[in-house]
């Protein structure tokens, strides 16, 4: 008989959420752990056991389950690891996939980072049904992304391919960023590069804003997204900016694999047209000429409170049983 | 019984040069007839069949041949096509794999452009073997790239992927580009693009050099070779410049697909070490820590003048009949 769910674990520094998940991307049953209470990995897995068990029965037994498929920071799909993820209370390298199988009688777990998840997530019950080439934009406190060609997962020779966050693009003056290197994507289109670009700008200019009615040090791009609404023109020019970066960079994306869609997930996603239109708009000036409008640009069809398990879920399904 | 052989076509602007290819990548037949000549398509064709029947029987008829691989430019894997390919003189969309099937009696064709085919090639029978995840970088008058990702060639959802010498390197007062923009990876690191580097220096600046000597105008990417090897400060400089751009190129590529090995492959690649120990520099330099040292860094492996045939023909392997 085939076995109707997968259960999606999605692994975050402070919690931990799970559920069981059907073909159609419905959350069954589902619950969650505090990540951050468990400082030693053992007794982490153990409590995520439990509950784990727990759903399980809800759902009638670990035989009818296919998969575990869990989204980690970090997470090594062809190691089954977790290596050193800063925001994760345990160090060194963690053979999560196998102490969850180990811990669930023998359920088959596969473990990738959270882009990645994403983006199996919307090929499974998402945007990019049907699809074969595109690529998952996480937009959150970093830019992640996860990159299907063909139809699988691309991970490189060593699990760890589709980091798009890091790809150059401010070669001269860069902003510094996280990986110890400057002019990263992730440093002006992430959630935190938002909020830095408008720091710059209130510093660098003198017109008006509502963002300066905030302390500069503690503007968030949520600050700057209700700034944009209610109509502060400095506050869209951020995002126009923003915008404008990604569809720079979407460019060169495209004449490496030339992506059916381009989906963008995450926090910052929220700001739709606010920046859509400035990426569509510098796509259009900046892509190559073979490419010119044939790659659509799309927003998660993911509902924004499950995706992170739905995506993680999704790679249950690919378990080779 | 198993088809022995394949048949690898290489359509360049001047010379179609075609042969017999067994599976260790032997040419066994092999002949020519000149492109340019033809400025009927249907005429070439004709004349391309009479050369290919004339070795097909000394290989002992077509039933032994499994497919026929062409590399061309533009050449579209998914329709077969050659679309409006500047240096040819066929304009408009040419259905070239359909036209040389019916030409040979049905023999199965399959179609790409050039650098897809080197990847191909090199995979087959050269500095790839074994490996599912590389990047070929053609360097000859233009940049090229053939990209595999878990041992398929990355060809997007359009058949056009992986025109990797159209990334931008310089957003800000980037060269222009034969494609209409500016900055592109292949006005630096192409023939042409050494070739311009060298123009520039030799304006900016006073030191002396054998290149002065020679009509700046004239200077080609051969020249700025032969006077580095006879120990010309001014030319080790150049192709310094251009590894370095290439390195740094090359960091991003590693983010995207995390590729086991980046191969050089065409013209420029013969410069060696004068090349390769700069883009070796700026890899180290600027590649995301995570991929430190992991991707070899590879000449291609195919003997020159057979390259373009051999990688044409390993194309004609994947035919699925």
């Amino acid at each position: 008989m085939k076995k109707p769910y997968v259960i999606g674990i999605d692994l975050g520094g402070t919690n931990t959420v799970f559920g069981i998940v059907d073909a159609r991307g419905s959350i069954l049953y589902s619950s969650s752990i505090k990540t951050g209470e468990y400082q030693e990995v053992d007794v982490y897995v153990s409590a995520l056991a439990k509950g784990l068990k727990s759903i399980i029965e809800q759902a009638g037994g670990s035989d009818q389950i296919k998969g575990i498929g869990v989204g980690a920071p970090n997470g090594n799909y062809f190691t089954g690891c977790i290596d050193f993820a800063a925001n994760l209370p345990w160090k060194n390298r963690i053979p999560l996939a196998r102490m969850i199988s180990d811990s669930t009688g023998g359920i088959p777990v596969a473990l990738t980072n959270d882009a990645n998840a994403a983006a199996i997530g919307e090929m499974t019950y998402g945007a990019a049904r049907g699809m074969k080439d595109f690529i998952v934009i996480t937009l959150g406190t970093g830019v992640g992304s996860g990159i299907v060609v063909g139809g699988n997962l691309v991970y490189g020779h060593d699990g760890f391919a589709g980091e798009l966050g890091h790809v150059i693009v401010r070669r001269e003056n860069g902003r510094l960023c996280g990986c110890g290197r400057h002019g990263c994507l992730e440093t002006y289109t992430s959630a935190t590069g938002v909020a830095r670009t408008a720091k710059e700008l209130l510093i660098q200019r003198t017109d008006d804003s509502l963002l300066r009615k905030l302390e500069p040090e503690n503007i968030t791009s949520k600050d700057v997204y209700d700034a944009a609404l209610a109509g502060d023109k400095l506050s869209v020019e951020i995002f126009e900016i923003t915008g404008e970066i990604l569809g720079e960079a979407f460019a060169d994306f495209i004449a490496f694999s030339s992506p059916e869609a381009i989906i963008l997930f995450g926090g910052l996603a929220r700001a739709g047209d606010l920046l859509m239109k400035s990426i569509r708009r510098a796509l259009d000036k900046h892509v190559l000429k073979v490419f010119a409008g044939k790659t659509k640009l799309l927003f998660s069809e993911l509902k924004e409170s499950d995706a992170a398990v739905l995506g993680a879920s999704a790679l249950g399904w690919e378990i080779k049983n």
